[in-house]
């Protein structure tokens, strides 16, 4: 499974964690493997979850997808599991899984009853050094992978143009590639070059596992030194210091016309800083941006665009703030039928300036940040989101405190620190402004 | 010295070798080093070229700008000489020397009087293997090299713009990378870095010597053995399979404005087929086609944009034909004064469609043959222009028989093979279209 976005979802996901801090303990096993244990135990469910440092952005040259496909292959045998026998013994146990590959990170994930816990773990341990992949599975799955890329993006003209979009957009950074990989690319993967990338990635000085729910530190050290201890650490694992951006000096532009769009619309993404260990104040501003452009219909977006004289169906923000390196603020308009992209863009344009001009309505932040914190409350109960935000935050750079942290830095967040943000962070040099096109309208 | 692009001299500089194509001659030392002796005895003079199959499409993955770098520092010193002395011995010999990077190769050059010829052979071998970069000179040089970068790109918007539009063309191959380097990658590189690319690159099995003029195949097979043949040839020398475009779905767009911008333009470049070794037909069409819109005053542009009724100060096309992947074909538009830039676009868009829709004119065509066989005749006492053809062929994927076949492959292409390649050539989804503005202009 893919993740290419990450949703305004994980504002939520993420603030929670503070009111769990106390039941969050984290400690490390000799061979390098990180644990995080989140103790909850109000019912007899347990969400485990290993954690790979390493996501598309790593994918060596000209082996785009690598990382994804491997993803795939780990449901594939090892020295003590046939094919497809991982899957069946978590749905024989009534537990469910699944996994995902993003930017950054390889996640795989189990929610089961508690006292099955060891049988996941068990079998996380044993898979991440002992894959197998027989000369029958590799061809097939690759199969797949190429299947689920036509069929989620080649099948798609909004997905396409967000590829050729993120390739303009990043003039040098791996972030550039889709996360699927390139279809030339793909086909050319080989068996060798996913057990090539597995030895080298796939090891416990390169993982975090997560467990929450029903269980508690000490079982879960027991487990992970009994199951994970014995693992060697990979010996090769370069650093993640990928390339970094040259100056952005030219706004650009992407288009796509298909016959197959029925509803066209532009969209603009900016580069943006990511949230960073220990700093995380400016993503923090960024996040909240997001929300007061484009976060549903109290949004600013959304009264100016829609609601007072309705130029869009729908216009709306967003930022991916979890990241290793520089990610991206968006932001979006689907004009009303009567409305040119043209007209749609200068109006999306005038809202930005006068969102800049008017500054934050202090109201509206301040419910903003109600809303969160009531999310936060309500959404405590959500073991496998909480579990996800220290796992995608532990393999993007940041750190248990830091997940700790964030919902006060949110809380903290200014007028002034959104307005300063907003206005770094619209900068056209930055940007590509992309359209998504009906075969009917002549435009670039 | 850098080499960015090729312009349309090469298409005459490359026909004329089939004039002296009796006096070409090629063969290869046991160590892998190519030679190619072009005799031409009318005056004592002799260009002795080494060309290395290797630029800055081949710079390690973060460490962009490396091979123009050491390029510079290929003056720097050797085991037996000096640094600065290989330049000045070449000027006590009343010689002249010089060297460039392109994307695909790097070469080095020097003209010097017949006898003594064996003088920078020596030096060129001496060279080739045993170079000495001192820990003072190579930081000097990277000093230099980025003033090189400061006043060549970082001066002219023009350049920047170039870059720009380069990066948001190519989606994923490293073409996408200035030669010369992003500047935060050249300030990071060292002299390991140098020294690393050098032994890899820098050998008898990846170099081809080229000589021309008052000399015999016999000699020069003489003087190569005798110098280049006892040098050891690189065992990690990697294939130069360099990565691929994806499918280009979007017509991209990129724009810079600045406040240094006197004259505003517009530019469009497609990716486009290179000259591939014994299928040179499309690339001869595309020459062609460059020379029909854009080669001078009776040039379809000329006509169209800057005679009949004048939109454009200036119109042209060109066509990079000469390199190892998939390269570019231009064209560009400077506006009258009283011209917008959109103005000027769906003029010279306009012209594009009249150009396919009318065909090409026979007369036209039979006059740009006609100039390419005079200017064969005329350019051939060009000896350095001879060399240089082929060792940049020769460094990009093309052999002798194709140097010397391409004015044949030239002269047999139709009107029907110039429009083909039009149509075929001419897709916005494949291209990028630049403007340069002046900072009170308001665009994208």
């Amino acid at each position: 499974m893919l993740k290419p976005f990450a949703t305004a979802a994980a504002l939520f996901a993420a603030s929670q964690a503070a009111h769990a801090a106390e039941n969050v303990s984290s400690f490390t096993l000799e061979n390098g493997l990180q644990v995080v244990v989140i103790e909850d135990d109000r019912a007899p469910v347990v969400t485990n979850m290993v954690w790979y440092k390493v996501g598309s952005a790593d994918d060596p040259r000209g082996k785009s997808g690598i990382a994804h496909y491997l993803e795939h292959l780990m449901f594939k045998g090892t020295d003590e599991l046939a094919p497809g026998e991982f899957s069946e013994i978590v749905a024989a146990n009534g537990g469910q899984g699944n996994a995902c590959t993003s930017y950054d990170f390889t996640g795989y994930f189990q929610r089961i009853a508690s006292d099955r816990l060891e049988t996941v773990i068990r079998m996380e341990a044993d898979r991440m050094r002992d894959l197998v992949i027989s000369q029958d599975d590799w061809l097939a799955e690759r199969a797949v992978v190429l299947e689920e890329r036509a069929s989620r993006v080649e099948n798609s003209p909004s997905a396409l143009l967000g590829e050729q979009r993120t390739a303009a957009l990043y003039l040098h950074h791996p972030y550039a590639v889709p996360i699927i990989g390139w279809r030339h690319e793909l086909e050319a993967l080989t068996r060798e070059d996913a057990l090539e990338f597995y030895e080298r990635f796939y090891a416990p000085n390169n993982a975090i596992l997560v467990v929450a729910g029903d269980t508690t530190r000490e079982e879960v050290r027991r487990l992970a030194e009994t199951h994970f201890g014995p693992l060697d650490p990979s010996v090769d694992l370069p650093d993640r210091e990928r390339l970094s951006e040259p100056p952005h000096l030219s706004p650009r532009r992407v288009s796509l016309a298909d016959p197959r769009v029925r509803q066209p619309y532009l969209s603009r993404t900016y580069l943006a800083p990511e949230r960073d260990s220990g700093a995380q104040k400016t993503a923090a501003a960024l996040t909240m941006l997001a929300e007061l452009l484009g976060g549903g219909i109290t949004s600013y977006f959304s009264q100016e665009l829609e609601l007072d004289e309705p130029v869009a169906l729908s216009a709306g923000a967003s930022y991916r703030g979890m990241a290793l390196d520089d990610t991206t603020f968006s932001v979006y308009i689907v004009p009303t039928p009567s409305v040119t992209l043209e007209e749609a863009e200068a109006r999306l344009d005038q809202a930005i300036a006068d969102f800049l001009r008017e500054g934050v309505d202090e109201e509206h932040l301040a419910r903003i940040k109600a809303q969160i914190r009531a999310s936060e409350i309500y959404r405590l109960d959500n073991q496998q989101g909480l579990a996800r935000s220290y796992g995608a935050a532990l393999t993007s750079g940041l750190t248990v405190d830091d997940v700790q942290a964030w919902p006060d830095v949110l809380e903290s967040v200014t007028a002034e620190d959104v307005l300063a943000a907003a206005r770094e962070g619209f900068r056209l040099e930055r940007s590509v402004t992309a359209t998504l096109l009906t075969t009917e309208e002549v435009s670039q």
